[in-house]
């Protein structure tokens, strides 16, 4: 019998990375673990799909692999969740972390949330968001913000479907290159 | 002659903090510097006002002084500036550091730009804004990003004319408290 996709957690104490694997909903087996230096060629892949989509990113792989060597290699900086279909990566998850004066804790910024394309439809990103639902929780992330394309339904809807709300509050940004 | 506020700076190399004090467009002399942990009671009256006025927030002073201190005593996290008026705390905003893996650099998060309500309508925030995009730009962040209330036109407005652009993402947020 299949197991169900993890809860998501708040504060819950289920473990975070059950040795046997996580089925998601169409059975495939994946694992999710905390990226490696080594991971970063497939991460690379990853991201290029999702800025190739995004309106507001460019694809850079040399700026990719700097970027993603940074957060690897920084923990406090953030974590890098990726999951796996045996040794082939078929998503990734980006949580960084950052201080909220409003709440006086630590609170996560969930970027890079891709699957891989010939993966999608599986839900693999529904089982991969709430596991990092779960890990934030564990790390003491009081909130996770995170920003999406103002028209992509199918993300937004991704999104409500597991728990985030859309703020009232409107983006703004300066380039400094 | 008032001197003019510092412009904004992306690699400019004008010193970032003049000795003198800074000439705002009305002609208040105000000095910038880095946050210390005994501002922290100042501070926290600024952000009550802030977040009394956002939608999203609500003040709670013993989080806010937590969340000072996080980011005051950690210069990897953030920076927090501060304008004065002699002795008096007139403005503060906030610098959070993290990484983008879109640009491989680091970038900023700027939060909680407020300044004293008795001293609104002086050009303080304008000349605190430039300051905190120069800082930012000294500090090597290659793009800076805000949040703001999505009906508040006068800050968006505000925004713009510092050279901001809206962005075409959303925020989503989930509370794990």
């Amino acid at each position: 019998m299949p197991l169900n996709p993890p809860a998501v957690g708040r504060g819950g104490t289920a473990p975070l990375m059950p040795a046997s694997g996580i089925r998601n909903e169409r059975d495939a087996i994946m694992k999710i673990s905390i990226a490696k230096l080594n991971d970063i060629p497939e991460l690379c892949e990853l991201l290029h799909s999702l800025f190739d989509q995004e309106a507001e990113f460019i694809p850079d792989q040399q700026a990719q692999q700097r970027g993603l060597a940074e957060v690897i290699g920084r923990p406090d900086v953030g974590d890098i969740l990726v999951a796996r279909d045996g040794v082939e990566i078929i998503g990734m998850v980006n949580l960084l972390y950052t201080i909220s004066t409003a709440l006086g804790e630590r609170v996560a910024l969930l970027e890079d949330m891709v699957v891989s394309p010939s993966r999608r439809g599986q839900g693999i990103g529904s089982t991969l968001l709430n596991h990092a639902i779960r890990f934030a929780t564990e790390r003491d992330c009081k909130r996770i913000t995170l920003l999406t394309d103002g028209d992509n339904e199918g993300a937004q809807k991704f999104y409500m479907r597991h728990g985030f709300s859309k703020s009232a509050m409107t983006v703004f940004r300066l380039s400094l290159t």
